[in-house]
């Protein structure tokens, strides 16, 4: 039995305290970029040694760096100066006897394969460059993964560190999210094309009011010039408006580019929707945790999930089963209205034994009557942990 | 006036909740290498900027990866078998007219000159690679940042962010913090040469019982044999407790590097002192906080301050403006026992105008009274952060 | 007037020697495939110089590195495991005013159209990283090629240098040249896909016997297993045979991959046609001269042409133009069998004035009668050097 | 018995020609500095592999890139504004049983202890990165080379190539040589450090006048203005007439840097005494042929010999043999006034039995009368060749 406590959130809920902050960084964003193209490669990485060895090997693929080209974007149409330069970094065991393992090519072809879904408009052939920077990593751990996978051990913590989760989201968190997600549908794309991947959502609640700014590439071919640009601008905030105002009562303002100069006809267009396009880097595990958002009134792990092994990585599994903790246990349990729950691990322990397992709760009633339940609900998901594996390669989570 | 909030902490102080987790990741930690590296090319460039043009340009280096290296480490004394490689990045104006600045050597030269006085078992000739992968950046941001500095201007917020801070520091926290300077002092060095600089320290509070786990890369060389190292590892939980002790009056544990495995001599040994010679990567903004610490029962920030300009990066300057203002008002109003505070830029608007600045407090007393002082106190800090980038050139915050 | 030398070849011819060597790189050669790569950029650059600018700038892209792959050719198809890197280096301007030019982007976009069009099994986006390293160069320059482009000035030699050239081919030169030229033309390939680009054939004449070696690599996925292989290197072998025999009326044996080692299966097949997927490396002007032959009996100049500024860079221009002279005064001049050129320039001078024009003849009849007309073959070749950048970005010289 | 001819050299001469061209790059040039690095790495590996496996084990590092920085020399010293980078490349076997070997770092650090005793004012730690770009090669080989090392077995060709070799140098080719040498001793520098090491001399004989052109990059610290420059250069110039009128009794006219323009003050220095350190680029097998010269009126090969393994090598070794048989031959048959030798291999022969081995002599007398003498030398010398491994790893051989 592992060792949760279980006690209450004596805090004023965020939602009801005078300020709240809420960040999400979009699909096309170059932190968000390095993210995904980690994180699929971990699940490129997990099918290959599936298929090879019959079990998910070490690997270990949470770092990566995204150097900024040289545009020079115009209306209706401009072009790359230098490309883009992305750096796919880390451990992965790349030889089966003598046969040599295709790492660093699945490396390559997976990030190509994710941007060009998910940046449309870059040139993967000419506007980025794939540094795959694998390393083989300790052949020791071979036989410690074959043991996790084939002989079905539990798998031990690889590292001393901890996860957080919470639920449910806030408004302000919901209208972030959504938002997002909205603005980077294909449906959305379909007949606004001009709106380019790189969007990020800063949501700012000061009592009732909720100011959300919104900083989106627009994609220059689509737009023929300045007054193009604003008509259109016009249109992403109404619809914007309109998708927020339903998620909240409380009032709503949109803020799109504000940087923009109109007058000087600075205003923030790509060629490829990205402004990792022309300066701006990135990296993995900088932008949004787990459950999408980055939410510094709420508890946040600095791990990065992305790209982590799947098997028995912490930063990576504590993380996501935190999450779900918190989220079936306001799901599962109604006199909860709200749930925290941080994990610890303990180097060379099972996954399933934490050091702490910490749940807080507010509950409408007495905590005592439901200590059981939650406990129950808790351990549940501690003994699942040795299969969530597979939700990650299922892409079951939303992970950034 | 700016927008200022000021409230109440509700919640239990963490440092009487059930449960408490604190990390610190150590000098030679390949993040804190990453964050280290940023930060001095920042206040390198900066030096460079103020000597050619009198003022500090625009320039933004908070990227880096560093790609771990392969060793052979042995007791008395292994190998290096490929070297650290070490990406620097960002943006950086390296022209004056038609004169090239230095600012790719700068790079370098500053990065082997840290590591060479932080990391001194390592070879900087031979066993690390720096990439200086800088671009210049926009020119027209030339002229915005001669107005800030030349010409006394109020420099404007370089994107919509946030920073928060608190004060004062639990006793885990000072634990966890203090424990590392000392194994990390010259003077611990000094008797204690076979300590690399690679710690990582995990201090998890259950109730009453204080938990700190310790990695610790211990320096080949200066190890002779297993029966050494268990002597020297023995000796250094001694030393570690005692500082530990003597900052607490709740139970402590220390252990260190718990995954050894001592009878097949599989145990945390290096040629260099850090674990970036053998696989391990490293980033910006994955360690420490600008406090020094990631306190997931605290609110954090994402954003990275090292390698950010200290002109008018809120990333950088809201985050060490928000611990000062916190750690002002605790040593100021006799009344505040702790307080929490986070601040929020618009793009665009002046440093000294955040959209919100949320101050929460643990009073003893009648917030009210206290309020005016507060609000002094936050109004103060604001209008010195124009002047805040001379604490950052004097290296005044821990930072990471 | 050019300091121009007429003289006597007084040595028997070398295909009347006992022994001659001869050697051409095939298009798909590592060596050959850089060598392409430059001087397609070196057209490019001047292309867009041309159109920015109204003239060719400075530019000298004679350096390129090609580090092989990993790859596991299989029968009926293998695979990549690692991909080709592409080092493109040296100087182009790189801004017109305030405006930047895509340099780095041209030589991304070249490459890849380049590799498509004449390696047509590598995958340009996935097997082949293209690293364009380029640097502005001087400024200064910029003014000079000014004045002879836009002003008609004549080019000043970059360089004190030289260049060589000879004509006519020998009966093994002309073989060794049409072979490679037959086999890798679009004719053959559309037959016969199972032939890749990278073929290297060495002929050597001993006495009246000419050894045609030939070094091919089949593409794998075009060849069923080792009884097809064998079938269809006989194919080719009769192939090669019957155009060689055609060009002489010595005896002629064709060797094709003779390392093949038919019993273990150990034979010459690729994924992609080139050698450079697994482990050959190659180099600008490491391989052809500029009439297309490696030919250690006859001058040879180690200037690489390829890459090099067809303005006034000696190292290109002189050696084209002594080609140019030869083949000129052997066509035009009855009593002319063979002639060598050799022309040396001297830094800072007009490109028509080289320090030296030595061209030495073999002649029917007496020198001093025809001595005029090759002096006037050869003034008119140095006059026309001015305009011999046009031949270039018509690549009208074989080159490599 | 090798298929060995011998002929007779029809032709005048060299020396006795009209015209004459000879050209050596000194020991800063960047070609040089690519083929000194690559030979280095090559006797490093070679020693590695002897004490590791007992005989030398596979390996070709015949490819290097040298991409020169950006500096901005100053009388009495300017400064690097970008490193120079050098990419050493090529196949290496790195491991034994699960041993890895240290390859890479042998290349960095065999690279900057070259570079430190060979050009001592380039700052290795901070002015120069080297980018060890080695892979492994097939393992196949390892039996192979075992067999040859250690079971005394002779060695297989590795390809169907060649190598040449003449002698006696002319006197052109001597001055050529040795001013180089002295330019570029010890004794010289130590009166004379503001000599760098990149010299480039050009020798052109215009029947008796020879006109020796060299670029010399002068070290910016040691000449504190265009004054002093000029005197420098003076001092140089005489020193280098005294030299070179020593060794000819033809005319000789010495011009050292001609492009430089005194009244601009635009004349060549350089911070580290190469002109590495501003733009040229350099690679392997670009420069000097094996006897220490460019030589377009003798047979050159246009293999490049450095890097490659000196145990069956045919581009490295046939080179070598070729220019030691014509010595010998000239040194030892009193008859003979000048040797020209060519060897051509067939892939998977033993080295030892050349498809031809050629020997064209000038000889006082009959050539019946000595023809067993020379091939018995030639014989001698193909005898020889298994154990000239033993040479290279003594640096015996000028080779570039």
């Amino acid at each position: 039995m592992a060792n949760i406590n279980v006690g209450i959130l004596e805090f004023e809920k965020v939602s009801q305290q005078p300020v709240e902050i809420v960040e999400r960084k979009g699909t096309g964003h170059p932190d968000t970029i390095c993210d995904a193209l980690a994180e699929e490669l971990s699940i490129a990485l997990s099918n290959l040694y599936r298929e090879e060895f019959g079990a998910i090997m070490h690997h270990n693929v949470d770092k990566a760096l995204l150097i900024g080209g040289i545009a020079d974007p115009q209306f209706k149409g401009g072009k790359i100066i230098e490309p883009i330069e992305i750096y796919l970094t880390g451990r992965a065991i790349d030889e089966k006897g003598n046969k040599k393992l295709p790492v660093k090519e699945l490396a390559i072809e997976t990030a190509h394969k994710w941007l060009k879904e998910n940046i449309p408009n870059l040139d993967i052939t000419n506007h980025v460059i794939i540094h795959p920077k694998l390393k083989p990593g300790s052949k020791d751990l071979v036989e410690l993964f074959e043991r996790f996978q084939l002989k079905g051990e539990i798998p031990l913590a690889n590292d001393t560190s901890f996860g957080v989760g919470f639920a449910p989201f806030s408004d302000v968190e919901t209208i972030v999210y959504e938002l997002e997600r909205a603005l980077n549908s294909k449906e959305f794309k379909k007949e606004h094309p001009y709106v380019g991947e790189d969007i990020k959502i800063m949501g700012v609640r000061n009592h009732d009011n909720i100011r959300i700014t919104i900083a989106m590439a627009f994609v220059d071919k689509y737009v023929n010039d300045i007054k193009d640009y604003v008509e259109k601008k016009e249109i992403v905030t109404n619809y914007a408006y309109s998708i927020a105002q339903r998620l909240t009562t409380k009032h709503v303002d949109i803020f799109i580019n504000t940087a923009d100069d109109i007058d000087n006809e600075s205003v923030y267009i790509t060629v490829t929707g990205t402004s990792a396009e022309a300066g701006d880097d990135g990296q993995v595990g900088r932008g949004n945790r787990v459950n999408g958002l980055i939410t510094p009134y709420r508890p946040m792990s600095l791990e990065a999930a992305a790209g982590k092994n799947p098997v028995s990585h912490i930063g990576k599994i504590y993380n996501t089963a935190a999450m779900d903790m918190a989220e079936r246990i306001v799901a599962e349990i109604e006199e909860v209205e709200e749930a925290y729950c941080y994990l610890v691990s303990q180097i060379g322990k099972p996954i399933t034994e934490p050091q702490v397992c910490d749940v807080k709760l507010r509950v409408n009633g007495d905590l005592n009557k439901i200590k059981e339940k939650v406990m129950k609900i808790a351990q549940e998901e501690l003994d699942k942990l040795p299969s969530t594996w597979q939700k990650f390669l299922n892409r079951h989570f939303r992970l950034y």
